[in-house]
């Protein structure tokens, strides 16, 4: 079972996982995996799904296998996927959007969804063109901001911090994602774990494996 | 000095003020008003401004007039004005954004600047097609959110209040703008007040009165 390729399709690129590895390759640059190893993979992306299927024979999407404890309708199977690979904690994936979901005891209590810092910075430049600024990602965040660079930035940053602790209380925080090492540096309860995919895939097929045995 | 009309022009309307009676009028569908009333406005929008003087006479832009203590750099005339209407206290203005203005002994600590909650609706829809959600404005903040159309609601509306909380801590908040009455019953310290601008143009024109006597 350990010789397997695992990729998860997201909404940019590939993301690989093969014996200790990690690397990721863009939809169009998809390279040629030896022919005699399972591909395992999750995706959020139909067309980028497609053009893995089109390049390599032996892909198996793991999707119906993935079995997680929870009463939330319509969890995306990377959320869901990363929720297995803890039992206690909050899972935040800061990527284009950042979602943030609480696992306890192996259950999934719920989660929510907010825009990643490089959309935020699309969306206030859509609101007025006074807006339209380059984030200061140091910004004081213990200071009342004194002009636009920093009222953007302070708005965007603080309020999800303040997000993330609440949510956090005493609980562990899992990061992942583009942003993820970015958020952890302001959390002392944090962890940066971009495998954590990665180990929900692995822990769904040692699921599969008993279930054969 | 009590028989002008003050004007507020923003991006959306231009918001009247006439003896105690307040109105907002379409840039496209500006009211004659009787000529020998002058009228008092600020303005953040160029165009509209230009419908204003066009359809009338006798205005007078108060913005050279407005003097406020603040380090901050690029303050709108709006929040400019919001914030001499108060001693102490904080000003939300929820818009198509967000503004929160910090007054201290007439002092302007600082600020700083959210989406709205319609801006952020759109926001989430430009990320995925699968976060096209209409909001539930009533959704339980104190509960993990349990489906999509929750997880983005919750995101949007708590992420907001916690920023609001944080920044309040026991001084009064004075919400305006579209949706003020809306945020502003999350909190028992609030005051929601639509003539917030206005009773900041009165107090600049006070001032200037006292200069020329």
């Amino acid at each position: 079972m350990s010789n397997v390729i695992l990729c998860d399709i997201g909404n940019s690129f590939l993301h690989f996982y093969y014996s200790g590895r990690i690397w990721r390759e863009k939809p169009n640059e998809i390279s040629a995996k030896k022919p005699h190893i399972p591909i395992y993979y999750i995706s959020v992306n139909l067309n980028y799904e497609k053009k893995l299927l089109d390049s390599h024979k032996k892909c198996i999407n793991l999707e119906p296998y993935v079995d997680i404890n929870t009463s939330y309708t319509g969890l995306g199977i990377d959320r869901k996927v990363a929720c297995k690979a803890i039992s206690n904690g909050i899972i935040i994936d800061a990527g284009s959007a950042i979602t943030i979901d609480i696992v306890e005891n192996n259950v999934h209590l719920g989660g929510y969804i907010l825009p990643g810092i490089s959309s935020y910075q699309d969306f206030y430049r859509q609101i007025s063109y006074a807006l339209d600024v380059n984030l200061d990602l140091s910004v004081n965040l213990y200071m009342p901001p004194k002009n636009t660079k920093e009222a953007v930035s302070f708005g965007i940053l603080k309020s999800i911090l303040l997000m993330i602790k609440h949510t956090s209380q005493t609980k562990k925080l899992y990061f992942t994602g583009g942003d993820g090492k970015f958020f952890a540096k302001f959390f002392e309860n944090s962890i940066f774990d971009n495998t954590l995919v990665f180990k929900g895939m692995q822990q769904t097929l040692k699921e599969i494996e008993k279930q054969h045995n």
